[in-house]
């Protein structure tokens, strides 16, 4: 395609996408399809010669849009929000269009130095300490894995470089809520620690992790001859954002030598906020964090933070240094390679320094705030509602809620809560993830895609009651 | 920002980038700065107020761009190519505006189905069987990463699900060649084997893996009592462009029960071109392959397809299914989730359909075929130059070349290949990566950026004449 082209189409595409968004309130928030339905229409084999580009437009027209959801909708209040706000869109378009790569500092030093630049701008707004610095990974999944590969080795004292985890004399142990994320688990399990040495420690009735459970874990262990390596905390659990408590958590990381890793994919976001930072009190005691603005925050998707107190410790684990990546800066520059798993790296910094400051950090705080006042309104009308219930607390955006009839109990209870979750959901109308809490199925409402006004809230849950009560 | 502001900004971003793609010629390939020189020049806060969009754009064009090294340049030749096609780039950008997220099927059919559609034409493209499916990741070091854990846990009869690889009784062992990519070295440490474990077998003159070196080291290791677990085999190595024998390497991985990954990274592009094939005869006898459309073949990065001949050990190993993302497509659609270490997933799959479909098979087959020739071209005139060696064979479009004139030897010989190099890089004039080989710098040229012709190669072999003669 040559750049004539690219213009012409390329402002068919943002006119596209410009009428998508402004239009996407008047489509259901997802259709119904069977799977392999899309795939069906596609020919199987690909096209010998070229096709023209308007073919391609038209197709994503007709095929693509009816088989996607629509994480961008007003209504979509489903797993947490995904925000494209449409100036990290621009950012994003920028990167892709220079087709800049990281390999190292020198491939391109603005991909490198933008990075630390915005990082350290999400970490003045989000109240952390200047010991703090970091790097943008795809997801929380990789930051995750990364933090436990580094507390393996902090632990082993470098196996890595001499026999491995194949070699360690005392099994070393992981820690986590029973509600951490199940990336969490994977991290454990793909770093080779093995699930037997994975400890799920019991919660409390607000679903943080117990210090006690987790004290008393720690000390069965020590006393079998193992040895406690890693603690993960989560801020904003995925099923009901609890809060795991990081005081005593990173009180009990220091007097057992444990790598305190902290996920708060969802709820660092909400640290922009002062008056949210009592929520993870105890975070400068942890060795690393993993937060991603392309959740609630409206960075457009990969774009998650992963930060460290000890870079040092984090290159020594990850760093490679081959004659073709060797270049004059190195020592004078940071290479970003050696700060995660990939080498080649997208120009992610774009993204999310169009997006701080086209909205300015008063207008992401102020965004948020709506999300937050809007949810409180729906907890409010919840806990006033006969037979609906709230069981969880409500310190983020997302409620657990469950209609909860006298007569039913039970699986009868969930087939009940599924039932009218699946309903709302293949009307259209918007979108729930029910949730298993405690045994039985619930409904989760996460509130906080960019266009959810109180409005939609106020809709939903006139959709809630008329679906469940019907 | 609304959808009419982004109409507007968006119709600038896609006019600026075709401008810049269309005069991108004129530039140098990079311009020299000094480490943290960007850096100095940005806010260390950031905007506690909204900025004006065009404000982010001036900056754009006044800091950024003059600080970035141009991959898309007609006289880049350095690393390999990571070419961002426009068609792609414009795939991508629907991506990005779309905002789909991929967390299970459901949450957008499309996003997986399309993948799986495109991935498939891949396999056909590149002539491999119908025994392979496969995935986007984001890169070939994630890809292989994830082939030797498969292969850690397929020798370990699955410890992840008991304890783990610290538990294992025999050590596993990988096997590599040499001139392996440095990300596969770092797969295996960050896996757990630890470096002891992980052998680099000898190479032949050209650069390949000598299989008689690696039925040695395999035979070796049994006689310890330890157990060979995962072999690589590359196709295209970095620094030369080498194919391992496969053929051999397979029959060996039988034998001895290796799961055998091929990192085709670059070349698995080549394999378009039925007449390239030749060069990885064997390649059925694999379980994994990682291959980078978003290198030569013009796929907008990041864009690396991993291919398996057994999904189902690969979801065995990867997957999480908690309450919260199963949905009741669940066992009738692929959940990519389960195929890689990312939880959230970008729509992908665009910016390759897109690509395929603008240029065509036989689009992409010509212009491969183009900057074949263009490397014998240069590599006709390199061995007929006096003082000028090829130092391996050019079986793609990269050559290894160094002047050597007849006084210069040793460290001298490397401070003049060295000192050449950069007075060409930092001309930009065109953009070199010079590498070691036998222990000696040489220069890497590594032909294929979209727009380089044939004048571009002639322009570039009268600059490295003229400064290394001079």
């Amino acid at each position: 395609m040559t750049p004539d082209e690219f213009r012409r189409f390329g402002h068919q595409v943002v006119d596209w996408i410009a009428d998508y968004r402004a239009t996407l309130e008047a489509r259901p928030v997802q259709t119904v399809q069977e799977p392999g339905a899309l795939r069906a229409k596609l020919p199987a084999e690909p096209p010998l010669a070229p096709e023209p580009f308007e073919a391609v437009l038209a197709d994503v027209q007709r095929l693509i849009l009816p088989a996607l959801a629509h994480f961008q909708h007003p209504r979509f209040f489903g797993y947490f929000p995904s925000n494209g706000e449409l100036a990290s869109v621009l950012g994003d378009y920028l990167s892709t269009g220079l087709g800049a790569l990281g390999l190292n500092w020198q491939a391109s030093p603005a991909l490198t130095e933008l990075e630390e630049v915005v990082i350290d701008w999400m970490r003045r707004m989000t109240g952390l300490s200047a010991a703090w610095q970091g790097v943008i990974q795809d997801t929380a999944s990789t930051g995750t894995l990364i933090a436990l590969i580094s507390a393996r080795e902090r632990a082993s004292g470098y196996s890595l470089a001499r026999g491995g985890l194949q070699q360690v004399t005392e099994p070393l142990v992981v820690y986590v809520s029973e509600q951490a994320h199940s990336s969490v688990e994977k991290a454990a399990l793909l770093a080779g620690f093995g699930r037997e040495h994975l400890r799920k420690v019991a919660v409390d009735g607000r679903y943080a992790l117990r210090p006690e459970a987790l004290a008393a874990a720690i000390e069965a262990d020590v006393a079998a001859g193992r040895r406690p390596c890693a603690l993960v905390g989560t801020i904003g659990t995925t099923t009901t954002t609890a809060f795991d408590p990081l005081e005593p958590m990173a009180e009990l990381a220091r007097a057992h030598g444990l790598w305190l890793h902290v996920d708060a994919a969802m709820a660092g976001s909400a640290m922009i906020l002062p008056e949210c930072r009592e929520l993870w009190r105890g975070i400068e005691g942890a060795d690393s964090i993993v937060t991603n603005p392309h959740k609630w925050l409206g960075a457009a998707f990969d774009c998650s933070l992963y930060l460290v107190r000890d870079p040092e410790h984090l290159v020594r684990v990850m760093s490679t240094n081959p004659s073709y990546l060797q270049t004059a800066a190195d020592g004078r520059a940071r290479n970003f390679r050696d700060w995660g798993i990939a080498l080649g790296r997208r120009f992610r910094a774009l993204k999310l320094w169009c997006l701080i400051r086209e909205q300015g950090v008063q207008g992401l705080q102020a965004r948020l705030r709506r999300d937050l006042a809007n949810a409180q309104w729906l907890a409010g009308e919840v806990r006033a509602a006969r037979d609906w219930r709230l069981l969880a607390p409500v310190p983020l955006q997302t409620l657990c809620v469950r209609h909860e009839p006298p007569e039913l109990a039970g699986e009868a209870l969930d087939r009940h809560t599924l039932g009218w979750c699946e309903q709302i959901n293949s009307s259209g109308a918007a979108w729930l993830t029910p949730a298993v809490l405690d045994g039985r199925w619930m409904v989760r409402v996460s509130i906080g895609a960019l266009p959810t006004e109180r409005r939609h809230v106020e809709e939903l849950w006139r959709t809630l009651r008329a679906t469940a009560e019907a």
